[in-house]
């Protein structure tokens, strides 16, 4: 059976900028909300233009134990130079969480595919 | 011709807790990127449960003079429980303005239907 | 107060290759399911290129009498070239109606922004 | 590093009531539009509830030996009983190809994650 998972490419997004930055706490309260921002190569800036751009991203929390991620936001970045206007990869959002667990983003390119990031968050 | 336009509704965001606010400088840099932001009923807050809560923001922009408004954004706030995650209805992200114009933001209630508000920026 | 529903354009489908043709019955049963189709100008096609394309369509439905829309479904046309793969702007649902009343679709082309146009719905 | 991919459920469409079902030729022939209908467990149905209920599918297409997939498209489905409306998860579009390869959909559930599936076309 083939996966689209074989194409989900990650990387240290010091030295690869098509890799999600996220930015969160390590540690939270439960049920308080935090800034959730991703972010995109954070020190090698990505294209932006209509032939080539990052064009969403997409964040899911995995809890401690759970079967199942649930889906947290779907953000889209529509806006590539039409109308000289340009809409820049980063979104952030607040969230709450009431288990530990881990972050996951997912970022699609319209040249250079699907890459992932994760990061684990600590509630206390 | 029935249109949906009839069905965009707005207010005071300080007395209704639909309307999206639009944060963002009143001047900024032609081609500088700023931070634009949306958010929800900043002194009333919207409920965020399964049964009735805010489900997406889209932002536009509409150059001064020009025929045709553009998207900048669309964001989907997905996670209303499930899991015990919580999304609230704030999305921030960096944009780009080469001309004037105004920023249009849309918000969607599953029980109360479409919001909208507007903000003019110059571009010195 | 400046509404985005300015910009909301329409247009007879025949003579205006922007406007979402709505295809469904114009009368079905409660709770049944029907086929749901949307189209862009089935007389005159729309280019589909990268600079130059049909981004996505809204579905909504206003049941007689509410005083709210509720959303159907957004469907999103991503593919304008790469990989050599082209999708066509025609998306087809299946949706199940318990009142009358009226469809509403909505597209956005990346250069000449929003268009509608709606279809009434008899419940028997 | 933990992969999102690990998340991606499948199985045979036939016992299993979330895997998306691919419905394509198995041929076609290059630059030719075809119907690609995606739906979910053909023979068993999945639950259409606001508490439960199948929120989206992705579809991406892998072109033979090449090294990412692209994105052709992204179909949400909103209503679940707001307004008496129900959205069931059926999408179709129509696509053209000018290469073989692979055709991946994924669904999401809001209480049972993602699921993928998949589906080889050749180009004549
Ligand atoms: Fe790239
Ligand atoms: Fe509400
Ligand atoms: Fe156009
Ligand atoms: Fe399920």
């Amino acid at each position: 059976m083939k996966t689209l998972g074989q194409f989900l490419q990650t990387g240290d997004w010091k030295g690869e900028k098509h890799v999600p930055v996220i930015h969160a706490p390590e540690k939270v309260k439960a049920g308080e909300g935090f800034d959730l921002k991703v972010s995109i190569g954070d020190e090698i800036k990505h294209p932006n233009t209509l032939e080539h751009h990052i064009s969403w991203f997409k964040v899911f929390f995995h809890p401690e134990n759970a079967k199942f991620p649930v889906e947290i936001g779907d953000f889209k970045f529509t806006a590539h130079g039409e109308g000289e206007v340009l809409d820049e990869p980063v979104a952030l959002t607040n969230v709450k969480l009431n288990k530990s667990g881990t972050i996951y983003a997912v970022s699609y390119c319209n040249i250079h595919g699907l890459w992932e990031n994760s990061k684990e968050i600590v509630v206390e």
